[in-house]
């Protein structure tokens, strides 16, 4: 009952199944999609064959099943298939016994009273986000027309940090730019050292983590609710749906602990056209609950990639023992870059999914 | 659409209106409230007349209008109902038209079309967590007949920092004494230096704000859904419809952006009764949207109160001017304190929700 | 999951317990409430003092408690609170032990675990059905600004019929008529005839039912969705949450069983506006879940109260034993002119939430 | 927000798209199909070829795209997909422009904006019928391992009645006989009568409905809620989301509004094995939306076949005049065969539904 998301879109597949795919709710009729960007969307998600990323090939071609008619959208349910090529199930034989530290297969072995689909997480994979960004590169379109646009970029990676959105000049263009680049950050000088403590991961058999922040423009203040339908509530609920998330804030969130409140409240002022508007946007563009018509700043934190080649202390859950485990297998480094436009797609369906009267 | 919480949980009222009050569905048939227990919470939460908080009577009686008969739950819609008694009004006749800066005021207005009640931030009133708290404790009852017990403490005021619940040993006895305290520490070295952070806002007219850290105990591991019913999901929708919560996080949160992945995984072992159980809890007891059977910890960012003495830059609506806004009436100079008991609450009605069927 | 219509509306109460009400989500602010005509609306529903019902007084005096300020709508969830007064516990002591036929007493008692409240049927009083027209007459006049009017007449009461909807020239007006009788017939030559069968139950400790019919204009083509979320679906999801409702058809429902494909399809024409329009309305003006922008009609069969004075067969849950039950108090002989304006008023909750997203 | 229906199931496709299916949520793991009896149940709903059915072949093979590993459920979402085969697109072309009577066509023309597909009524057609058959033979197994069986039999098509379940010995092998028969009835000897009204109907190029008469066994007393969550509220429900389906009645039903409360009231008793009966069951098994442990029984009016080859009255939407339409195509005579394993799916979906927690 906590949530009807699965009311708007209903997510199933898993990892090394048949496939995987989305049914979407409540789509406009006569929408006209543009589907080279929705390609251009999964492929920011897809893994990149640089060193960066894994190796593994993720040749996502999807088949739309329904709710598309000569080239738009009828209005009825959208069904998109993702079928499963490259599965190498034997990379997972150890782990059906042996589950990995940091991944959902331990506690996804006692929820599924040991019948769920272990072969690479099954339908807990990370790779379930690819309809995500499926459905969020579709629902962008349609929010576009509407004058919102959402964009993001990497706040920090172990140590090296990235601008923040508070000081930069939000524009879709802006957006467009940072969704161009595998590494999307506003001080392109830090990118080299981005790319070392990648590299330094990879080469040590380990993983980082890291921050994601993102911004909506273009919403008119008064969108959302009081309460349990805050667009806060809203947009955490679905971005901790996105596995690896472990922290969600607005506006300067958890630094707003240490601050006064002379020094967090956001003044306000009638800008040159009449508009009221806040002097600092330290709230993110929240406040109860609502939009104030400023940017909705938002971060992210995303854990490192649990899947590492260092042996790792387990269990054997069929024999009852200690175990060792060295994950086999093409892993990322980071997955951050990757989760990037995830966010931004759980984000757009967030906000369509209020604008639409979702609140109450 | 977003959020079928209401389903459950009907939260209503005004700051100034005739009452607030929520309409609880759900609830077992049979159950024996302890209504003294009830009381005590509310009372957490309720204004403290000390220096620490502001001068205010709100003496929260509150009137059960249904689903209750011969001291027991009916297993039908418990309506409970705190009529307003202490209520200047007049102190907010100058923020209908100046709106606060860091308050709903602004938004609220633009979406109720200039007919919400703007007494005392009306229906978003921090005030309506009263009924939050009266919810929270009849389902904390519930959930402790189920062996699931629920604590939190103060984490950090202003640069005044608590221990970790990380390195504590959690019980329902640690829990039971926290709840004791005005500020609920685990480091009891640390409370001048709290009310010493506090007392110097409100002498200078301003405000603090802070972390607090919870746990919840007696989870069997498998408690979830991947995805958009995920345990994070239920709690982060929760806590973000707390007024003034700006950050919610699980586990190490924003610090595992810093680590490597060998550095947070959490070990599993077999303990002497043969439960799996992770060495660390980096991941604070969730993993893929579920529970691990270890104890889940959580951080929640709270922003300084928004009312403040001190003269604020604001506009005046009617005049289409700027304006200045000096708050007046009593505020708290840290609702952190009162907040705690708030979060619990929240807390509990989501993990009822979970292990009600909430997920999927 | 079946429903989520608590999110809208949610129902509180016990018929002998402090008050019964409604919380209703989602009201546009700014709405201006006629309340001499939802005191009208519920006087409709009230128990009249002729000979026709129930002596019993019920002054359903209604106290909001929220979402109203300054006589208008705040867009804040609106509270209702309607006291309990004339209630005599002690007719009610019998049916503790003893379930009466008909009734939800012994179902509700399993349900409880027998905690339920049992005076008067507790939560399941026909009671309830007040605050449900408060919520109606409320959304009603929200509707009459849209265009949309709602009108019922009682269609039959064993063996007198009326006229049906199909052969009337439906208007507001004719609704207005309609509604301030408490027999509203079209043809008023069966009145007597009407007036003779209830009042030969009342002499015989007996009771009757009917049928109503109902019609809704204004809906413009193409209000609904297929499946799940059909116009009928939602209607009657609420028709039969009202008690003693035992049947809902559309159109002509069940007597299109008998017909011919060609004697039941709706010949399409346009009309001198040049709207599209069908010469029969055998559809009751739905088509595929969807409204054909024709009058909606429908009935709904009402069962006979159950509560008569006759003795009946009924057994002892304390004792084990069979028993015999003569159900004291005062009684409706027939509810059905009661019930008409109950049913007008989840029409028009049912209509409210379709035109305000509600479909998918 | 009138239902979350799609929460648990969520239907996708159009009849001349690339397929058709469903999304089934909340399945309990490690469930072993039986798929030879689920093909057994979509081969019921599937066209005949003999001269009492449509002749088009719908070869409905369906494919398990997730969920299911090794045989078994996994707890995760499960995908099923039927491929549109057999597809003569241009039986329909006239349709585009010329809605037919008694169909979808022109609502759902209006609804879509002129973008929905129109092809065999696309998302609105009578196939997306067999992805339900799907789910509910699916739910109807594990329902049978908790003690519940559904059953159907025709009531009544153009004047041949059969007997009643009233009258019947109700149990599971009654209900298996029932669905082995094209044609099930109780009473066999008005098999040909059914036959030749079916052929006459067809031989004058023209159609006919019917009634449904629908039981469900070994439902425990107390299940449901009163009020919105009410049995006949959820069964109602998805009844109404079949298509053609125009009236469901509980127990007696519209029968009801004739009688005395005296003859409508089911008296209690003790069984042999001290279990509470009724004598008669008037009701149907259901009182105050509970069910009362009495088998449950219900009856659905089914409309006649739209599609019929008698040229009918319509418009030119595009021109914009008035034309004459003979429907071209395969097409059934009477559909009422085919609905009643549909009517027993969405039984079984419904109360599966509720014993899961659907209702509150």
């Amino acid at each position: 009952m906590s949530s009807s998301w699965k009311n708007r879109l209903s997510l199933f597949g898993e990892s090394h199944g048949p496939g995987i795919g989305v049914v979407l709710n409540g789509l406009p009729p006569g929408f006209f999609v543009d589907w080279a960007e929705v390609s251009s969307e999964m492929r920011r998600r897809a893994p990149d064959r640089s060193k960066l990323s894994t190796e593994r090939v993720e040749t996502d071609s999807v088949e739309i099943l329904s709710g598309l008619f000569q080239g738009r959208t009828t209005g009825s349910p959208l069904c998109a298939l993702i079928r499963n090529l490259d599965t190498r199930s034997d990379d997972y034989a150890e782990i059906r016994d042996k589950p990995r530290p940091g991944h959902s297969d331990y506690p996804a072995f006692v929820r599924g009273g040991g019948f769920n689909d272990y072969r690479g997480g099954g339908h807990f994979s990370g790779r379930l986000t690819a309809p995500l960004v499926f459905a969020g590169a579709l629902v962008r379109q349609i929010l576009r027309e509407r004058g919102v646009s959402i964009g993001a970029h990497i706040q920090r990676i172990r140590g090296v940090t990235d601008n923040s959105f508070a000081t930069a000049d939000l524009s879709p263009q802006l957006f467009a730019a940072l969704s161009a680049e595998f590494l999307p950050v506003l001080n392109k000088a830090i990118r080299p050292a981005l790319e070392r403590v990648i590299l330094e991961a990879r080469a040590a058999g380990d993983s980082v983590g890291g921050v994601v922040e993102c911004a909506i423009l273009g919403l008119a203040p008064g969108l959302g609710a009081p309460f349990f339908d805050s667009v806060e509530s809203a947009l955490a609920s679905l971005f901790f749906a996105v596995p690896a998330v472990k922290g969600v804030s607005f506006g300067l969130g958890f630094a707003l602990a240490e601050r006064l409140g002379s020094e967090s409240n956001d003044a306000y002022y009638f800008d040159e056209n009449g508009r009221v508007r806040t002097r600092t946007n330290n709230c993110g563009g929240l406040l109860g609950g609502l939009t104030t018509g400023m940017p909705l700043v938002c971060s992210v934190a995303v854990k490192p990639t649990a899947s590492i080649a260092r042996p790792q202390e387990t269990v054997d859950l069929r024999q009852g023992t200690a175990a060792v485990l060295a994950v086999r297998g093409r892993h990322d480094p980071c997955i951050v870059p990757r989760v990037v436009p995830v966010l931004e797609s759980v984000a757009a369906l967030a906000i369509w999914d209020l604008m639409e009267g979702g609140g109450g």
